[in-house]
């Protein structure tokens, strides 16, 4: 069985220190890592000696500590290499390159063909957008430190494949070796919830949270999970399908083969779907695609058109009911509601979500839960898919291998 | 915030170690532990010694080994103290003490009284039966190393205030203070989801799982969750409340104040109101308690009555479609059915719950499931809440503190 060892808890403390580099400030002293993720100071300057030796972190000044000796302040060594995320959506790939201080150089979104999208076009594409990104920054291949790319579907990590895609069917596609074999940098393959996710615990709402529920909802709805500034992936990586969960039995059909699933009416497709029942000759339903409908919707329920804010009352009575099953089942500290969706529908949406959450959330772990919106962009997936890679660089045995004797002396766990 | 530290990896290594005991073997070498836990010998080794010093496991002889040097077999040393574990529930309080080998050495049911139970008559049939197990088996008070009670509702661990229960309507009951006043013992206050999930990790299905949900189906219903050998609680421990989790948007008025929520399917009485339905008038519906009721339509389901049949048929659809949402939110290892509902209509249930969960589990979680019944007793609970007094008196820091210098000096994680 595989428990957490303590070379787990160092990554997880590896990764809460650099966290803190990702969040307001980019100067740090050791002393207020310490503070702000509750580690010991022996620790911390045990993690930042490694992170210095690895290049990763740098020395960038001093800070005056009020009579005693300066305090040497540590950032991120931006420098040290690139990282890329790509976000493979429903009608684009969209392929961002940071460095290591995780500062955009280069984004860029390619149209996916409108339908029947086969595995072979996205692979191209990201081929296409990477060797792009890597010329326009300067970029040389071997200094990117791991290129994280995001699939809708059910991702399995280990095996590579991607086994099911809510949007093309495809089944069991062998996603990993394609990718590997055209691309040939550190791979770290995922699915957009838990790039979500990672987004947010990364740089998002769910800085220091322990007991996180993230929520996207796009064309494709669903959770991620994180405990303890781990990212919770179940057996097969398949958690956090909560899109997938039961909200009315023998409800809707839903693209993926049931019936009353949460995605059905709280996905893009599934609020087109209610305002089909609400009025079946709007306009809105011949739009050219999922998102200028959205949007549409939105403006109308702004002029108080009676149908455009049925549909989004009714949308928030689906989603409060869904989101009242997570409340009560995970008890989370922190629950953030991101992506198209929300950003898209906006205030009216969340406050008859809200309602309808009160409706169906037990009392106490309703008090409990912070609800948020994403203060993230749109794009949160194709940068989360860069947090992906750099968590895989950052557990890297190689790169952070066993300590020097000096510091192993000082103390070290084994 | 809390994060996970190298002394919270100490104590679930230690409870590993242990579990390993209350399985098939009562003897075992560090060889044998080290193989069964993963662990390396030098851990097991640092993490026996100390369970050593602390009188919780004895040496119990030698186990020749092949040519070599005799291994020393260990044993749990029974008579270092007793555990209690108390069940709460809707119609009585189960009492049973156990020696810590976990051999029970006494164990008692009192009725409560069949309406309008008061805080105080539960706490006064604990108080009582408590002092009847001392009693019976000549325990001294002083050698109780804890008490586990299992409250029906939300119970928050750290202010230890049953909140709510969905049997008595009690509101922000202080049940811990109540209790401790009158117990005077290390006490442990859980709920009967999280006292099941215990007892299959200590006893059951779930020893040595990562991705563990445990069903509780009884008048009550829920899930535990247990993550690389720990219980999750979420937020406020009340993670787990699945009974109280949408199936039927608008569905069956819930005792919780919701509609639709998964207890009122298929916990007993929402099992009864299924009979209900398809026969208004059958004589089941006037048994005297549910137990009988439910037994009743067993009986009669296995004599191929079309109203026992149909309302089980629909109990497996319900039941399906809820699990069918916790496999694709958690993706478990193993997910393993419990209690009262299971046990009295055993395989026509466990048949149509089967193909119910095809229909709305997601292909690759479903494959990944291995879904069981569980092993344990009826009485699985006050076992479990007696296990979630040995995890705390296991993490007990006075009695494990640091460990002696000489066993420090040979390298043992700070």
């Amino acid at each position: 069985m595989a428990h957490r060892t303590s070379q787990d808890i160092r990554y997880l403390h590896r990764f809460e220190v650099m966290r803190r580099f990702y969040a307001d400030a980019e100067n740090r002293t050791r002393q207020e890592l310490a503070a702000a993720t509750g580690l010991s100071f022996a620790t911390v300057a045990n993690l930042t000696a490694e992170l210095i030796d690895a290049g990763v972190l740098v020395e960038s000044g001093r800070q005056d500590s009020g009579g005693g000796r300066p305090r040497t302040l540590l950032a991120v060594n931006a420098e040290r290499g690139a990282l890329i995320g790509v976000d493979v959506a429903e009608t684009s790939v969209r392929t961002e390159l940071f460095d290591l201080a995780l500062r955009e150089l280069h984004a860029e979104e390619r149209p996916l063909p409108p339908d029947d999208v086969e595995p072979g076009d996205v692979v191209a594409r990201i081929e296409e957008s990477i060797a792009v990104a890597l010329e326009v920054t300067g970029t040389p291949r071997q200094r990117v430190l791991g290129v994280g790319v995001s699939v809708p579907g059910l991702v399995e990590r280990e095996g590579g494949v991607s086994t099911y895609s809510p949007y093309w069917s495809w089944r069991e596609v062998p996603m990993r070796s394609l990718l590997a074999e055209r691309i040939g940098m550190p791979l770290h393959l995922d699915n957009p919830l838990k790039a979500s996710t990672l987004a947010e615990m990364w740089f998002g709402e769910g800085r220091g949270v322990d007991d996180l529920v993230v929520v996207t909802l796009r064309a494709g709805v669903g959770a991620g999970f994180a405990i303890g500034g781990a990212l919770y992936r179940g057996a097969t990586n398949s958690a956090g399908e909560w899109g997938h969960t039961c909200l009315e039995l023998d409800g809707r059909a839903c693209r993926c083969g049931s019936r009353g699933c949460v995605e059905a009416y709280v996905g893009t497709r599934g609020i087109l779907e209610t305002l089909r029942t609400v009025a079946p000759a709007d306009p809105l339903l011949q739009a050219s695609d999922d998102t200028e409908a959205l949007r549409g919707l939105a403006l109308r329920a702004a002029q108080e058109d009676p149908v455009a804010t049925e549909v989004i009352t009714r949308t928030g009575r689906y989603l409060g009911a869904a989101l009242g099953s997570l409340v009560n089942v995970f008890n989370p500290q922190v629950m953030v509601l991101g992506n198209q969706v929300v950003q898209d529908l906006g205030a009216p949406l969340l406050s008859a979500t809200r309602a309808a959450l009160a409706d169906h959330a037990l009392a106490q772990p309703l008090r409990a839960v912070d609800l948020r919106c994403s203060a993230l962009s749109h794009n949160a997936v194709a940068r989360g898919a860069a947090a992906s890679a750099l968590e895989g660089f950052l557990g890297n045995r190689e790169m952070f291998g066993p300590v020097s004797r000096t510091r192993g002396a000082r103390g070290r766990t084994k």
